[in-house]
């Protein structure tokens, strides 16, 4: 089930494949402190959060999720993931989307996730 | 937010359209008993359940789901969803998916579905 996946990691910022949904993927991540600033070209991407609270920086604003709650960030959109100052987050995204996008990271982009065991 | 779409609508086994993402949607519909068996030819399917309690029955078994919990049915997998007795649900799946997939059930198909304003 979906609360035990994050009980098989500890590692933050680095999204486990959690299951397919047609070209796309739910991946689970912890979160702790704040991301890099970035944006996906070509990739709309979901973030839900499970446990914990997480910020999402915009360029223009903030959006705030408590567990239970979720926000689309549209393709384009430059935002930063802020945990405060953890949150454990599920992603629905394109199979293809890499967590730091545009941006250059090295200590954070993550391109060869591993994956969970069935959820 | 999520937890107020739900205030937004009364009717059941009709999904409504709250958000994009790539060619896939985020939809929420309330539950309310047993729905129609049936499977989809072509698409995957992910239910989250967000209040309430929900059953899938699967020919082989059953995957019982409370708050925070997801379950992907892939395609072709016959399934029917049985809320316990009522359930908030949120669907990630194709803008193209048809609520009753291959079945016929005039009272519950729905083809045209309304879009609640952005979460």
């Amino acid at each position: 089930m979906l609360t035990d996946a994050f009980t098989r990691f500890t590692d933050t910022w680095s999204p486990k494949i959690a299951g397919d949904i047609n070209d796309m993927q739910v991946k689970v991540a912890k979160f702790e402190g704040a991301f890099t600033w970035h944006h996906h070209d070509g990739e709309d991407e979901l973030f839900l959060v499970v446990d914990g609270a997480l910020r999402i920086e915009l360029e223009d604003g903030v959006v705030d999720l408590v567990p239970g709650e979720l926000v689309i960030i549209p393709r384009g959109v430059e935002h930063r993931p802020v945990a405060q100052p953890t949150a454990n987050v599920v992603l629905f995204e394109s199979a293809a989307t890499v967590n730091t996008g545009n941006a250059t990271d090295d200590a954070r982009t993550t391109t060869d996730l591993d994956r969970l065991e069935s959820l």
